[in-house]
C-alpha cells in the first residue's frame, strides 16, 4: 500500500515527539508499505518566526513571510528524516520545490495548480521514506508560497491523490472527530465515520481536527481520511463518501468562538449597500460568515449585521468607518463577546422539525439567540459567548446521548 | 556602481542589528548603486538547529544537516528584505536555488560549480536590492547543499566574480585585519592594506577574519576584498593583488589554539607508514596540518607527530587505535594543550634572517618550541597554549613595533 501520512505541530513539537512518530512510521514502512510523510512546523517555531518579523515591521509583506515561515517545515522534515534514519530507515527529506509543489502565487494563501511527483516517485522507488514539508509550495518562476490556515492537510490529501494514495492518515493530538468538543460537553463521543459533507460543514463552523479546504480535496479525489492521534493507538474517524451507518439526524455539535458581530444600522434603503459593504470587506480579504439583512426604523432605512473573524474585526471597523459616507449609514457597532453554534447532520435534509427543537432546548437552557443561519445539513445560531458551552450541551443532549452515534470536535493545531 | 556585501551571523543577530545593517545598506542604495548582499544565519541559529539534529542522533547525516541548517541563512534574508522594505526600498530574498547557487554534491563541504545569475540580474534590473543566502548552494538535482566553514564569504566573493561586482565588502564584528589579535597583543594595529597572499597564510592560520576559501577565489577573479565592521564607519582593510606599501619583513602574528598534535612512536620503518596513516584519516575526512617525521630511538623504527583540530582528536585516536596493527606501530599519545604561532610577510621570501629572529625571540620570552613548520611567506611554530600570547607579544614586538606597518587578525565569527 501506499500510505501518505501527516504529523502536525504539536505531534513534532520536540525531539521526543519526532522519535516517537519516527518510531510508528518505521512500523508501517516495516510492514512493506511505502510512505510519504508530511510535516507541519514544530510546535511554536511559526509563531516564533512571525514574532521576529514583527520586531522588525508592522506589515511585511507577503512574499517575505513565505520566505521566513517556509523555513519552519523545513526544520521539521530534516529532523524527521535523521530520526528515521537513526533508527535504521532509510528516508529523505523534500521541500516543497523538491517535491514539485507548484501553486498559485497568492503569497500566504496559494492554492495548489499541480503537483509534479517524478522525484518523489524516484525517492519511492528506491524504497526510501520521503519526508515532504507541508504548508508550502513554489510558484511557476519558483518563489515559496504557503497555503494558509490548515495547509499541512492539503497538502497531504493534494499528495495522496497525486500519488494515487491507498489511504491518507492525519496524526494529531486528538483522538478523532467527536459529537461535541468533550472539554465543553463531557458525554461527547468519538466517531468511527463521518461524510465527507458533514465534515466539511463542521470544518467551516470552526471545530479544527481538519481544515475545510483539505475535506473540499479528498471529497473532490474520494480519498478516505483518517484522523487520529499520534499519541496513541486508537483506530481514529475515517473521513469518507458514504458513513456505512445510518446518517443521524445531528451527528454533532460544534462551537466557534473566534467569531465578532459588526451591526450597520440605518443604511439609506438603495439598491446595492449590501453589496458595497461586502465588495470593500472581500477587497480586504476580510471573510464574512453569516450575514442579516432587516428593515430599520425608518420604511427608507435598513440594517445589516453579520459575523467576522475576531482577528478581522478591528480592520473591518477601520474600513466601514472610513467610508461611512460611501456607504451612507448613520452607526456602527460591533461585539466580540459572542459565539457560533452548530448542529450538523446528514439527516437533517429529510426532517423539518430539528430547529425548533434545536431552539427550545436552547431556550429551555436558558440561552438566548442573536441570530440565525441554515444550510442543507446545519443550522447555526449567534450566542453570548458565556453561553456557547451550556448551548452545545443542552444540544449534545437533546439529539446525541438520547441516539447512538454523533459528530463534533475539539481544538486542535493549525498548520 | 555594482557592491556585494555580506554580513555575519553577530552583524544579522536581533531585530536591532538587522535594521542598523539595513540602513546602511540603504544608504550606499540611495547613492545610485546596484546591491547584492549575501547574509549568514543569525547568531547562534546554526548551533541551536545543530543541537536539534544531536538531540535525535548523533551521527545525523550530512544531506540532511544541509537541509537543516540552510534554513538558517533563509531566515535571515527574509528579515533583512522585510527591514528594507520598510525603509521604503525594494528588496527581495532569494534562496540558494532561486539564485542559482550550483555546486558539487559533497554534503556539508560543497564547492561552487556556478551560478546561474539570470533571476538575480532580473531583481537587479527592476532596481532591487536583492538579498541572498550565503553558506549553501543546491545540487545539479536541486539537493540543498552547504559550503563549511566560511561559506558565506565565499558565496559573497563567488557572487561579486560572476557578477562582475565592482567591489566585495565582507562586514563583520571586527574593524578590519589587525597587524595580531588585539585581546592578545595590545599593540596590534589595524591595516589599511594586505596582499591575498598574506592574507591566504594568516587565514590557514587560524585567523578567522576571512576564510581561506574566499580569500582564494578573491585572488583567483582578481576581486577586491574589503573588511570592515557593520558596527562603525571605520574604513576596514583591503585585500588586494598587491599592496600598495612596500612589503613588510613580517606584516602579521596569528594564533590558532584549535590544535592538538598527535605523536605515535616506535613504528615500524617500512616504506609507506606515513601513507598508510595519513590515507586513513584522509578517508574519514580529518585535516592534518603540520607533519614531523624523525628516525627514533632504534634505526628500524621511526616517530610522526602531526597536529589535528582539536574537534577532530578523539575520532583521530580511535581510528588509530582501531588500525595499530595495521599501522604496526609500538605507542600513541596526543596533547591539546598547544597552540600555533605564526609570522607573516610577504618580505619573508627574500630574507632568511626571520626565523632565526623569530626562535630568538621566543627564547628570550621563555616560550619553547615544540614543533617547527615553513612555507614561502611563514613561519609557524607550536607552543604550550599557556605561552601563546606571551609569544605573540614577543614576535610583534620583535618585527611589527619596530616598523610601520604589519598584519594579524582576531577570531570573528563562522559562517
Amino acid at each position: 500500500m501506499l500510505i501518505v501520512q501527516k504529523f502536525g505541530g504539536s505531534s513534532v513539537a520536540n525531539a521526543e515527539r519526532i522519535k516517537r512518530c519516527a518510531g510508528r512510521i518505521k512500523e508501517c514502512y516495516d510492514k512493506g508499505n511505502a510512505m510519504v510523510i508530511v510535516l507541519s512546523a514544530q510546535g511554536d517555531t511559526t509563531d516564533d518566526l512571525i514574532e521576529k518579523a514583527r520586531e522588525i515591521s508592522q506589515t511585511p509583506s507577503r512574499r517575505e513571510m513565505d520566505m521566513l515561515l517556509s523555513t519552519g517545515e523545513q526544520i521539521s522534515v530534516a529532523l524527521m528524516s535523521i530520526a528515521l534514519q537513526e533508527l535504521g530507515v532509510p528516508a529523505v527529506s523534500l521541500n516543497a520545490v523538491q517535491a514539485g509543489i507548484v501553486t498559485t502565487a497568492a503569497h500566504s494563501n496559494a492554492r495548489f495548480k499541480k503537483i509534479k511527483t517524478e522525484r518523489i516517485i524516484a525517492e519511492l522507488d528506491k524504497k526510501n521514506i520521503v519526508v515532504i514539508t507541508g504548508f508550502q509550495g513554489i510558484t511557476e518562476s519558483g518563489d515559496i508560497t504557503t497555503l494558509g490556515r490548515g495547509g499541512s492537510d492539503t497538502t497531504a490529501v493534494a499528495l495522496a491523490a497525486s500519488l494515487n494514495a491507498d489511504i491518507c492518515e492525519i496524526y494529531t493530538d486528538v483522538e478523532g472527530v467527536f459529537t461535541a468538543d468533550p472539554r465543553a460537553v463531557r458525554t461527547a463521543r468519538k466517531l468511527d465515520e463521518i461524510s465527507y459533507d458533514e465534515m466539511l460543514e463542521l470544518a467551516c463552523l470552526g471545530a479544527k481536527v481538519l481544515e475545510k479546504r483539505s475535506v473540499e480535496l479528498a471529497k473532490k479525489y474520494n480519498i478516505s481520511l483518517v484522523v487520529r492521534s499520534s499519541m496513541s493507538n486508537a483506530s481514529g474517524t475515517t473521513v469518507k463518501a458514504q458513513s456505512a451507518l445510518k446518517p443521524m439526524l445531528v451527528s454533532g455539535v460544534a462551537v466557534d468562538k473566534d467569531v465578532a458581530r459588526v451591526s450597520i444600522t440605518s443604511i439609506s434603503n438603495v439598491p446595492g449597500a449590501a453589496s458595497t459593504i461586502f465588495s470593500l470587506l472581500a477587497k480586504n480579504r476580510i471573510s464574512v460568515d453569516i450575514i442579516l439583512q432587516s428593515i430599520g426604523r425608518a420604511s427608507t432605512l435598513k440594517d445589516i449585521s453579520f459575523t467576522v473573524a475576531k482577528s478581522d474585526l478591528n480592520e473591518t471597523m477601520q474600513i466601514l468607518k472610513d467610508n461611512q459616507a460611501y456607504i451612507s449609514y448613520k452607526d456602527i457597532s460591533s461585539d466580540d463577546s459572542i459565539a457560533k453554534l452548530s448542529v450538523v447532520g446528514a439527516g437533517m435534509e429529510s426532517n423539518s422539525g430539528i430547529a425548533a427543537d434545536f431552539f427550545t432546548a436552547l431556550s429551555a437552557a436558558g440561552v438566548n439567540i442573536e441570530m440565525i443561519a441554515t444550510s442543507e445539513i446545519k443550522i447555526s445560531v449567534l450566542v453570548n459567548s458565556n453561553d456557547a458551552d451550556k448551548g452545545a450541551i443542552a444540544a449534545h443532549n437533546k439529539f446525541i446521548n438520547s441516539t447512538t452515534l454523533g459528530t463534533t470536535i475539539t481544538q486542535k493545531e493549525e498548520r
